[in-house]
């Protein structure tokens, strides 16, 4: 097992286990613009789609996965530079209900909004602010089954890369393109480019079925506790609302994020 | 303030904490039929749908909240007993962020299979097996949105009284119809009431959007990992598929839960 090689910490002063734990922070994260990646689905993804990864950490005894000791091997292999953490170091580490003994460092990856290609059937999605990485996770795995043409986060909260976004996100974070700007940014970029901005509110006017949708077009949604800025509601082109019954108001947001992208995703041109 | 007039508890032996804890898990609230709510607004929904709350309990240092210290007096107006527990006894029972210093046991409320009323419009859901219990409630929030008749919960793994899908289902759990029974008691009563069964799957050969449903209708899922069982998918008039684009094979199930209830909500006959 080529794992073997790899160094063994034990000390949890260790810096390279402190730089790991570091990265559980959105400050550290955004500091080095680096993140973490868990688990053996997770890590095969991340390889997959070619993500840059700079670091791997095993936990040799609980690494019995076939495929993933065949990833740790394939790291090793590739020169990328490792630890081995100790169980107690390790847990410090993991999210996962049943930890897989692999994981990996990699660098984040941001796409420029100035190479950012329109065609007539773009379909983009936004997101002003989400809360929750769990629900900022989930809608990106939707946003990659309608095959959008890439994420739009424009609030500092949104933060792709908590490690529960990159849990939820099931490997769809590794497959998109991300674009962090400012809500003006954005706006500016859309109004540019002819980009139809579809804001959701409950204040909408337009049942989201109702309506035929314009192409190109980005799907804009606010946070969970606050809906969307008036600043984002007056940019819009549209504002649509999910007609609710009962004294229901609300649905969770990566819930309604799914069901506004399918419906606008069954609207779009065929390329 | 009424609430001081509860006992204090502050020994974490105490035989009122203890059966406050036990509540969090599946086998207690399974033998004794009650569950816990957390928070304010949680609390306020319960009673407004009149769940039948069996006693209070509360942090009074936190408990800041106007509503929360009005939900408190007027539930101990009523008779309602109830404890005041210390702050750290409170942390154990709490999984908010943010604890509001309020929660109460109520007794579950189920809805035998016998009583249902069907109609031609009539919509339900019913889920085979859902591991995780934000999915569930997050699952049964959507329900109450889109108005179905009635839950089915076909699994033992399916707790709807988990503190986590209480929390999940702001406050839908309380004002839906919630039917425990097995497979085999759902399909053989779906088969006698002539409602069809709307079976969703990766390997379902009718897109969602393209097929005219029949009503009545229950839509039916199956769990995260596995999907629908063979004996399910065998029993379902119709087995659905979400298209999905890429490499992406499936989505979070509160997501397709909510993609697909609101594609039938909008082709359910007018009452």
């Amino acid at each position: 097992m080529h794992e073997k090689k790899y160094p063994v910490v034990l000390n949890p002063n260790d810096p390279r286990f402190l730089t790991l734990r570091s990265l559980q922070t959105a400050q550290h994260r955004l500091r080095t613009g680096l993140y973490l990646i868990e688990g053996v689905r997770h890590l095969a993804r991340a390889i997959e789609h070619r993500a840059p990864i700079q670091s791997v950490f095993l936990e040799p005894s609980v690494l019995v996965n076939p495929l993933g000791r065949k990833l740790a091997d394939r790291l090793r292999m590739c020169g990328i530079p490792g630890v081995r953490l100790s169980g107690p170091l390790y847990r410090q580490i993991t999210r996962a209900a049943e930890p897989q003994g692999i994981g990996a460092v990699a660098r984040q990856r941001w796409t420029p909004l100035s190479v950012l290609q329109v065609t007539r059937s773009s379909f983009w999605l936004a997101l002003e602010s989400v809360e929750s990485p769990g629900n900022l996770g989930t809608t990106l795995r939707t946003a990659e089954a309608v095959g959008v043409d890439g994420v739009f986060l424009l609030g500092s909260d949104c933060d792709p890369h908590d490690p529960a976004a990159v849990r939820a996100s099931m490997g769809s974070l590794f497959s998109q393109k991300l674009i962090a700007c400012s809500s003006r940014e954005f706006s500016d970029w859309a109004r540019s480019k002819q980009v139809a901005i579809v804001g959701s509110s409950p204040k909408g006017l337009l049942d989201f079925r109702g309506i035929r949708y314009r192409w190109p077009a980005a799907l804009l949604l606010g946070s969970e506790k606050r809906g969307l800025s008036d600043q984002l509601e007056e940019v819009s082109d549209y504002i649509v609302r999910i007609p609710m019954r009962g004294d229901c108001d609300s649905i969770n947001v990566s819930v309604a994020a799914g069901v506004l992208l399918f419906e606008m995703s069954s609207q779009r041109p065929q390329t």
